[in-house]
């Protein structure tokens, strides 16, 4: 019952190490300097993703936060406007996703009109599609989906465990313990 | 089918300019400068409520944070620890709410503890209850209710304007203006 | 300090009383009808909204679960795919906010594609908006705004009592108890 | 960069591979009867975590949604009462979690006052604790945690493929397509 999804899974992170690849390595570092730049320039991360996607999206958020970052995740009760030099994170399985294409449309927007130098990031499993086209940056998350899981299960799946090693890298380059984390974790639920 | 509820409400919203009158003044300076002083220590407003309590306090927690505060709701995606001259306020109707009751024991303890100066304020529409009990401070709305409107509905409606006045106060207090507010809008959705 | 604003509230509290005329009472009638109907089909209620006219929506998506409707508010968790003879609503003060928008051309989408009979209602405190335009029903709520509310906050208090009002012609019409909507209330948290 | 922490989360996933050994597939039929058995008692389906806990198991019930189950998660705005024969599934890693712990107790008051048949499931990284001793039954995941990973993210992790394993194994227990999951897709967004 579990052998045959689990061995499916471990064969899509497998896949993941191809990062550690000089060819491929690139974008990692332009993700993780572009979330460490908003730290030093006193400026925001925006979380946004839909369903599955947009849970994924939040526990990044909330490591992000355990980090230090000033982060948000779009349309939570005390997100505030997306301003100069802040980052937008997009995750989407599909890469299609209506409102996370708004969302970068309406990212376009802002630059234009006020000028904004404003990064936009998205992730999907898709090597084309309308979210990549409008974002300044695209990660691709190389998912070889078969007939064990439905719709975008395996790509939401790598993406949780693609950003806690996103996670497990910034903790070692900005030398944040687990334990200053823990300090910042919600105390009161 | 209208004139009855809303002549009920009215004459429930009449209540609020009592608190004008000298003698019930006091605790809505306190709460206003609960709040304000947040600003000048640089710490953080938690809000908690829940149902349709909870939607009140994320209505009048997005407005803090349009009006400049460090804000949080608790349980949100980015909502960090609680710590030392925080604030955090209370939601409940009823005053009897279990998991408003939990967290605010779990607020004494975190100021037992760790020596915390910690504030709460708990809002409810009952005299005398578990949260008033342990809650810092108590403010009571003192709802006349019928049988127009089921459960905690006047509470919440009348907790929702009340904040708005509240909102209304801290922008004269602070001397910020609805522009100033609105640059702080999220603007991506 | 409250006086003011709550005789500015009540002002525009009264306008409400306005639906009672024969003029006025058609929408509302539709708007009660509509919902009605949803339980007689076997079909889904949908309230969408963002921001505080999204906690608007959500408290009123939370009272109609309790009238014993299949009601959803648009992006939670479980909430389903919208169909044949499904109901939207939608709350927006300015009628131009983008998702809600974008939602209610996807709905149209929907329609055309599935010739899903889909009806959709709008709620705003304009005369004329996009979202009116792109609603197949309207209800305007005719505020008043002045200087002591920042942003949509007139319509959001209004709309809140509006539908806190709709809530009880329900009650009236179904013959719902509130001890019967008692027990569909949460008693987990 | 990626390897190690990648090659850590694979060990920890083989474990999972132990579900398939006769002496410890008991606990998953179970898990998967009781899911089902809410389908054909029309009864109701709950489930609840804090923070990335949470939103691990809301996206489990986003996928018990779409496999057509009356699924709630805790604390959403039409979440109804829990009652007789329903289910209720908690997540928490440490097996302590506050909120989680109350709701639990909260639960078993009910079962006691209302003489509910209610079932009780909780899944931790923890052989004893609070939760698993309030519940009726426990889904131990055997986590070995190491310096990778700060907090509960393993069980995170390991918990969020544990289920979408449960999703692939009911998918096949009740002979559900894929395409009957799209159909039930949030389609608004």
């Amino acid at each position: 019952m579990f052998s045959k999804p689990i061995n499916h899974l471990i064969k899509n992170l497998e896949v993941l190490k191809e990062f550690d690849k000089n060819e491929n390595s690139e974008n990692i570092e332009l993700l993780i300097n572009s979330i460490i730049y908003t730290k030093y320039e006193n400026s925001k991360v925006f979380i946004y993703g839909v369903g599955r996607s947009g849970y994924v999206g939040r526990a990044f958020a909330m490591r992000l936060m355990h980090l230090g970052f000033n982060v948000h995740f779009v349309g939570d009760t005390t997100c505030p406007a997306i301003g100069n030099n802040d980052l937008l994170i997009i995750l989407s399985g599909s890469g299609e996703t209506f409102s996370a294409v708004n969302i970068l449309k309406r990212a376009k927007e802002l630059k234009r009109d006020y000028d904004y130098k404003l990064k936009t990031i998205s992730i999907t499993c898709k090597k084309e599609s309308s979210i990549k086209k409008l974002s300044d940056m695209h990660i691709h998350l190389n998912i070889c989906n078969d007939e064990c899981f439905p719709m975008g299960t395996l790509f939401e799946d790598i993406a949780f465990i693609f950003l806690d090693v996103i996670v497990h890298l910034l903790m070692k380059r900005l030398n944040i313990s687990e334990s200053e984390m823990k300090k910042r974790h919600c105390n009161l639920q």
